[in-house]
C-alpha cells in the first residue's frame, strides 16, 4: 500500500493530461559555461509556462539513485519503481511487439565483439546494422539444439540490440548478467544468481541457467565466424508477469507516442495504446495533433534526444533538442490539454556522459496550478516553485488532482 | 525494506566520503540579536563551501520529533531508525569498550544524589570525579549478593555516567527507566513496562524486573553513606543484538574520529574502526589528516562542543565552536574527499538548552553536487539549497550517490 493505491479509491472521470517526458532532461553546469541545458537553451515558451505553472524537481526513484529508463518512466506514471520491478528484458521484448505470455523468461541481448581469449572486446559490435542483426537471429536459431521443452524467440530490436524469449515450464529468472559491463573481461558465468536469491538455490533457477549456458555456447559457436559480431551478452533476465494498467488503476485510457522501443513496450505493458512511431520532434508534434481529441485521456510523448545528447556529452545537441522542442510548444497549448507536464524521467548531465541522480524539472500547467517563484524553466529556478521537491511517483496523481480526476478522500 | 535497502542492492566501489558531524549544529535566533549561532558565526570557509555545494536542511528522525544522540546518528548513517533502535544502554556499554555479548542486557547508569525522602535532588550527583565513579562501581559490585544465574558488570563511563550490564539466560528489555529525568521526585520503580509490552507481561521481563530491583535495593545500600553520591538511576535497557555494519550494508570501511564514549560506541557497533581519541578540536582535525589516505573510505568526525554549548544555553560558545571548526575547513578540503557532507545529528538551540525537533542545515560538496540558492551556510539560507527539506536517513544515500558508489537502478 502506497500512496498511489489511495489515487486508486478516489478515481472519477475528469480532464485530459498530457505528458510531455523531456528523456534525461535534468543536467549539471558545463564546465566551462557554467551553465546546464536547460540554462543555456533559449527556451521563451517553457519559461512562460514556467511563470504560469506550478514547477518543482522530481527525485525520480530516491536520494542517491540513479534511475535507468524503465524505473524512471514507472515513476512518472504512478508506479513506484521499488515496488514494480521491471526488467530490461520484458521491456525489450515489448518493445518490439513480442507479444510475451505470463511465465515468459525474457532478455535483452547485445551482440557483441569477443577477442580471441574470449574477453569482451566491444559491448556493441560497433553497432551494427540492423540488418545484420536480423540475420544472426536467423543464423543462431537455426543452429540452437537444446535439450529444452518449450521455445525459444531470438527477436532483432535495433543495432547490436536484440531479446529472447524462452517459453516453457518451470523457468526462473533468478539468474545474473552475463554483460559485465565494460570490456577487457570476460562474460559474466551463467548459473544462479546467489547473491540475489535465498539458498539452496531453486530447481527452476538452476535448469534456467543449464539451458541458457548451453544456448549461449551454441550461439557462440555458430557466430564464430562472424565479424565485428561474434558473440552475445545477456542481461536483465525477467519471467513476465501481467501488471494493472493505468486504465484499471486510473481510469486513464492512454496513447503512447514514442520512437524508441523501450517506451513503446512499458506503454504497452500499462495497457496504453501505442501511435505509429515519429520519424522525429516535428513527427511527435504532428502525431500528438492529429490524435488529440480522440478516445484517450492521457497522452504520453517522449523525446529521447535530449538523452542521446547528454550520454553523448554533448552539451550542444542537448541545447538544440530542447530548443527545437520549446519552438513547438505553442502546438500543445493550442490544443487546450487541461494538465500539461513537462519533464524528464532522469537527469543525464552531458559533463558526466551518463544517466544521475539528480532531481529532474517539473512543470504541471492547469487551470487551478498555484504559481511559485519560478520565473524560468531550469534546475535552479524550480527550486522555488510550487510543487518543491519530491519523489518521482508523485507525479501522476498531481496531474489526476489537477484534472479533477480525484474524488474528495473522506468526508 | 526501505530506501536503504535499495542502496544495499547497488553498491560498487567508488570514492572517500567525509562525515563532518557537528554535535546539535541547528538553532534558533537568540532573543538579543535574532540571529542563529550559525547565522552570529564568522564562518568565511563554510560559506564558500555553501556557494559550492548541495545544500539543505535534514529532518533527522521526523516531523516534530527530538532526536537523541544515538538516533540522530543512526540517521545520518543510513539506518532509519524508526527500524533501528539502540538503547542508550547498548551504546554507552560500547562507548566504554565493554564487549557485548548477544543476549547481554545493558543500562545507563548515573550515580545521582537522593535527598532523606528517597527523592532525586541532582541526577548527575554534581557530576562527581570519574575517579570516584570507580570507587563506586568496585563498592556497588563487591555488596551485590543476587539470586541471577549470571554475571553482573559495572563499568565506569566519565563523571557520573556508568553502565550496566546483566549476562544470563531469559533475560528481556522490556523494562522502564527508573530515572525520572527531573528532581524532587522518587525514581520510577523497576517493573515490567507494561505501557510498551503486550499483556500478560512476560516471564522473563518479569525475572529481570524482580533482579533488578534487588539489585538497586543492594546498590543503594552500599552508597548510603557516600556523597554526593549515594544511589544510581538506571536508564535505556536493551539487549544487545548485532545490527549489520557499515561494510556489510553499504561496502563502507568506516573510520570513527570522536572523544566521546557514545559516538565512538555507535560506530563501533556498526562496524568502523575507531581511532584514538583527539582532546579536541585541533587534536580531530590532526587524527583526520594522518588517516585520510589509509584503507578506509568513509570518515566520520564527530564534534561535541557545539552540542554542550547548546545544552547549557551558551550561544556565544556555540559561535566560538562553529568558528574554531571553521578556520580549520581547509585541511579537510586539502584532502580532497570525493564527498564531504557537513551537518549535525539534531538541532541544539541554545535559547531551548535542550535538543530540539528543528531541521539541521546540511552540506555535501562533491564534483557533480549540483548548487542551489544557499549563499551562507546557516538554517535559512539552506532552505534555497539543492538537497531541500528531506529526511536524515537520506542522506547516506547521497553521499553514496555522488562517491559513485551505487549503480544505476534497472534499465
Amino acid at each position: 500500500m502506497d500512496i498511489t493505491d489511495v489515487w486508486e479509491e478516489l478515481i472519477t472521470p475528469g480532464g485530459r493530461i498530457v505528458y510531455l517526458v523531456m528523456d534525461g532532461l535534468g543536467g549539471l553546469p558545463s564546465e566551462s559555461s557554467g551553465r546546464t541545458a536547460l540554462d543555456t537553451a533559449e527556451t521563451p515558451n517553457l519559461d512562460y509556462l514556467a511563470r504560469d505553472s506550478s514547477c518543482g524537481l522530481l527525485e525520480i526513484v530516491g536520494p542517491g539513485i540513479t534511475p535507468g529508463s524503465g524505473p524512471g518512466h514507472l515513476a512518472l506514471f504512478g508506479y513506484d519503481p521499488l515496488r514494480w520491478r521491471i526488467g530490461r528484458g520484458v521491456l525489450s521484448a515489448l518493445g518490439v511487439d513480442f507479444r510475451l505470455r505470463p511465465g515468459d523468461l525474457a532478455a535483452r541481448v547485445n551482440f557483441a565483439t569477443f577477442d580471441d581469449d574470449g574477453k569482451v572486446a566491444d559491448r556493441r559490435a560497433g553497432r551494427i546494422s540492423t540488418e545484420l542483426n536480423r540475420k544472426l537471429c536467423r543464423k543462431v536459431l537455426d543452429a540452437l539444439d537444446l535439450d529444452f521443452d518449450g521455445e525459444v524467440f531470438l527477436e532483432t530490436e535495433s543495432e547490436h540490440r536484440a531479446v529472447l524469449v524462452l517459453r516453457g515450464k518451470g523457468l526462473s529468472d533468478e539468474l545474473p548478467d552475463t554483460d559485465p559491463q565494460r570490456t577487457g573481461v570476460p562474460p559474466i558465468a551463467m548459473k544462479p544468481d546467489t547473491e540475489s536469491v535465498s539458498e539452496p538455490v531453486s530447481e527452476a533457477a538452476a535448469k534456467s541457467a543449464e539451458v541458457l549456458t548451453e544456448l549461449l555456447r551454441q550461439a557462440h559457436a555458430a557466430l564464430q565466424d562472424e565479424s565485428p559480431a561474434n558473440g552475445m551478452l545477456v542481461r536483465g533476465f525477467q519471467i513476465y508477469r501481467r501488471i494493472p494498467g493505468l486504465k484499471q488503476r486510473f481510469g486513464l485510457n492512454g496513447l503512447c507516442i514514442a520512437g524508441y522501443p523501450m517506451y513503446r513496450g512499458l506503454s504497452r505493458l500499462l495497457g496504453m495504446d501505442v501511435a505509429e512511431s515519429p520519424a522525429d520532434i516535428e513527427g511527435l508534434f504532428q502525431s500528438f495533433e492529429s490524435h488529440f481529441g480522440d478516445d484517450h485521456d492521457f497522452y504520453f510523448l517522449h523525446v529521447k534526444g535530449t538523452d542521446s545528447a547528454g550520454e553523448d556529452g554533448d552539451i550542444v545537441r542537448k541545447v538544440a533538442v530542447i530548443e527545437e522542442v520549446d519552438r513547438r510548444l505553442p502546438r500543445l497549448l493550442e490544443a487546450k490539454p487541461d494538465v500539461l507536464v513537462i519533464t524528464g524521467d532522469h537527469s543525464t548531465p552531458a559533463v558526466m556522459s551518463a544517466h544521475s541522480w539528480h532531481p529532474v524539472p517539473v512543470l504541471l500547467h492547469a487551470k487551478y496550478a498555484r504559481r511559485g517563484a519560478a520565473k524560468r524553466f531550469d534546475e535552479t529556478a524550480c527550486l522555488g516553485g510550487a510543487l518543491s521537491l519530491r519523489p518521482g511517483s508523485h507525479l501522476l496523481g498531481l496531474a489526476l488532482g489537477h484534472a479533477g480526476r480525484l474524488k474528495k478522500f473522506g468526508a
